[in-house]
């Protein structure tokens, strides 16, 4: 069988370097191009020094890529957008890594983003990029726009008590805890290691655009209200999202283990992780760095009706990279898991 | 004028540690003895490294006590109510720094502690230690027990909003990140570094016996309710306490602002922390490690009633030792910020 | 082609669980047993959380083991040497993780290690673990004993220097910076997350055990002395060794690169590290957690005749449980890299 | 009495706010004015957030600076010399933090700065600023030029034995383990969190500046050798510099001892760290940050005649701003320890 042409637009960031260790063994795909306009000609190695003996790949630029069967975006905000129409002349299907289409329409863009959208007939045409609740449209789609990090973290941690309405819509609180590969590999004050070292950073307690995804996908045509904030901590990689939602019937540990099984239990990705006893009782990040599971667990208070559930997510991986492939796999009719097996790490 | 003689019950742990090197150089005293029944005999440099050459103090047992002016119990969960008839035939003022007369009924201590207290006549004895709360009656008193660190951290977050009953007293979530040193100095599996180090580990999603005394210092007489989770952060020491709450009336941060103007303006040891720019726009934990500060920030949600307030701690200093000096210096007449000048670190 | 049959005895700790990880999912071999005695009964993800969803093995008891083809052995010291007869008799090819049958001789086991081998018998039968230095005699070995990972980061660093008679060999000093992870996962004070966080603990300034496995292999039939030290850092799996040697003949940093080139060239999981700029000029074992490479970089003094040669691994890869699977491979005469592939993350 | 008039010129720099720490609370000192060309008419608690409530100073520009008694220097390379003059129209008695002045030859300079320096009349008239080899001098010294970080850890480390000619001056290898503080406080693709945290960077493996402020102040009157690395950890504030040296006599650790006992019983500052047993028994920085302590440790091996002399220090305490202050006091007849009382901090 032949394999499919893919390209990077985009690849000298932290995600498109994930891309690239993905995709470089995944036995259907040849890479083809991957771009840089500030180190074309560069060995992609040179950004990427993981890759080191293992790519001989150089970066191209922009104007540069040829036709392709897949073109994956890692753009900066708003680029994937403004040059929709000229990456469709160059492959039929895009996988777009950016937030530019996560939200399907115009007026949530807006509010979310602060501004008008560039090119907003486009908006509801990718496919929301979480396989585990949007599978079936991805088998078919020729857009899918990967979805948020901190979103992939807080929507896989509760949308099976949302989408079986368990849950008082008014009252759900979620807070992530995140490492600085979100912000993406760009020195700044903030991240300059003597400052961001040690931290324990509110930085953006409200007003987060990734809420816009959350409430988008959780909402299950009912108007629901999120309260999301999100803080930086020492860490490298990987979210933790703590999300306390309200019961609005009375239900205990084992009927919410029941509904979680129901949703996920076909899921090659999901785990549920929830231990009586043992250093590893709920998710922790640090064991799924460069995996691509997503671990939920969840506790109930028994002095209340909230229920406490955690999910740990890799942020480049099921948060970017790893999911994107994920949904590649099933654009394409491969086997979902090919080029993620990677069981992550212990200790580290 | 003479100095006044203090000894510390328990003093081989981390909070006895740091209030050795708070009241060692502390004008008006003198440190008569130091217990630890495993290292008696030994100098105190031995467990506190940072004292050498500082104090040449050795540790006593317990057994070995002599009369003093007041006495710091540093001692592990229950010994204090244990033998608190002991300590009072050997001081007259006593400071506890363990949660066993935090509570002031036994119901509460019952429900939080999951036993009956052993000497519950003395429950609503002692002062709770929070200066900003109780100052008055600190000046007067004979017993304190000192605050939980990541309870003091939320309260004076908070206090100033519940007391002008501007919040839904039934909606409050609060989240803490803590560092490692809050677990004390006896390592166990899960404090073993290749496990602790890079975690973000909910340790106590649901619970957390400080939600007790939460709820008893923000109720004003009222019923409240108070979602409470920790998580532990590859972080030695410090609090970081993101709390959200919903406001009952239509008020903006302006107004918030003067609630806690209001509140805390002539208090030494609070800061409003809320900037427009810069790296550190609300507080962190880092930059007061060593310092009895409590930083304090918060921001509202433009798309909802929601305030999220930030506040900052070191859990060793505000959170237990330092805060337990403050109030011994105003139940004794001193200067509240007597050897409690240190401004913390930056960078650290 | 039938699947050999391989168990670990001592199968709870973090090499172990290395070997595990990448055993379950190599192509020839099926895990027949893993042992362990204070957990047997107990699913193996228990103690390797990233196994879990991926092995349903649980622990047996060391006595139940069968016999199998292979038999790798990560249990505490002294522990192999003692069995080893018994060992011969479930397993004809058996590879020993341990420090046990690492020096060929008596004498030096008894200098570096304190005491008598108790089966000094089978010192010297024991093929040393590092393929890059014997890969030939693995070829056709039953015996293996694996590197210490101290010892293979300095090792390779410096064998082409050594083999090739450039150095003066009475003044090499070598430095190891190393990750938590290397003294096992049994937790102890020192390794109490608040005192060994932050830490830069020289815990072995001279009589490092390793120092004699240096010795026997870069001696080349002459008599050296090696200097070593080792400190921890905050870091939990890796090694960085530093090396300062001494030119004998006046070579300049070509001359150098000619003679890594001619003894590694062919290594698959060797790596010549030395760019002119960048942010990784020179190894560092934060890319290579969880990959098998051993990246090395040297530079020349401008204003001596010292070369400081700059070697990084994954301690529990190439410094244990990989560099054993390489052997493994070697010795079964598989392709060497099987199971070894994962090219490491960036960033982390 | 009345107090002494200095101004800090750069003083938006970690060590210009470590300095300002330091003396905002100094008895004797009446801070004038803080430069910064950048944030002038900011206040300095922008710049150092743990000032915050601490002091109501604003930066000016340097255009303004006023005449006074003291001026510290804290300017980026080559700033203070260039303007050495203009200084020294200022102030009479100057303390320089830069590397400018630190060399006292030509010569030197050249070799180690590569380039010519522009005021090469001042070399040789400003004192060493370390005052463990140099109190006498600056007791009537005008001009002190602040020793470097790393070459401070150094020298302290081995001066006793240097002085005592019980080495051998060809063969001496030290490494220091850094923190990113050492760096300043500019952001740089190298020090962006994601690429700094939990690196082990080889930054220097030759040709440090330091290695020359080193040689010239270990020498005493020879020609000595010396190989000097630096690499950096994941790290904020410290240096441990690990030397090993070579004896060229025959002594053991108790004779040691009784030369560093003999150099420095005396020293407020410095504290030899040795002993059998216990977490800390060598000699670490993470225990001294903010602390003006050099703490200094050795060890002889045993099988031969290396000692490992291992030194930790706060790279911005008495690697910078707290030996400027030592320097300061002596220079102008204060208490030595005045302003440096700190203890540290433990856990940290």
């Amino acid at each position: 069988m032949s394999k499919l042409k893919i390209s990077i637009a985009g690849g000298s960031g932290y995600t498109g370097g994930e891309l690239l260790r993905l995709l470089m063994t995944h036995p259907q795909v040849e890479i083809s191009q991957v771009t840089s306009e500030r180190f074309k000609g560069k060995p992609v190695a040179r950004l990427h020094p993981n890759l080191r003996k293992r790519s001989e790949l150089k970066f191209s630029s922009l104007s540069e890529l040829e036709n392709c069967d897949v073109l994956f975006l890692c753009l900066p905000h708003k680029s994937s957008s403004k040059k929709i129409n000229e990456f469709l002349g160059i492959a039929e299907k895009i996988i777009d890594l950016s937030g530019d289409f996560r939200l399907n329409n115009a007026d949530d863009y807006k509010k979310w983003y602060g501004e008008e959208h560039p090119n907003e007939e486009f908006l509801g045409k990718f496919v929301y990029g979480i396989p585990e609740l949007h599978r079936e449209e991805m088998k078919n789609a020729k857009l899918i726009s990967s979805a948020g990090c901190n979103a992939t973290a807080v929507i896989l941690g509760l949308y099976p008590l949302y989408k079986n309405k368990i849950i008082d819509i008014k009252k759900s609180v979620a807070e992530v805890k995140v490492g600085s590969s979100e912000s993406g590999n760009e020195s700044t004050p903030a991240s300059h290691h003597p400052e961001r070292a040690g931290c324990v950073r509110s930085f953006m307690p409200t007003g987060h655009r990734h809420t816009g995804e959350i409430i988008q996908e959780l909402s299950f045509g009912e108007k629901i209200d999120f309260n999301f904030s999100a803080t930086s901590i020492d860490m490298v990689r990987g979210v933790l999202a703590t999300s306390h939602v309200f019961l609005n019937e009375d239900l205990d540990e084992k009927d919410i283990w029941k509904i979680y099984r129901k949703e996920y239990s076909g899921e090659p990705f999901i785990r549920i992780v929830k231990e009586n006893d043992g250093i590893y009782r709920y998710p922790e990040p640090k064991l799924l760095a460069g995996s691509n599971y997503c671990d939920i667990g969840f506790e109930k208070d028994r002095n209340s009706n909230r229920v406490v559930v955690i999910s740990a997510i890799d942020n480049l991986m099921k948060g970017a990279a790893g999911q994107a492939v994920q949904a590649f796999n099933i654009m394409n009719g491969f086997q979902e898991t090919t080029s993620l097996e990677f069981t992550g790490l212990h200790p580290v």
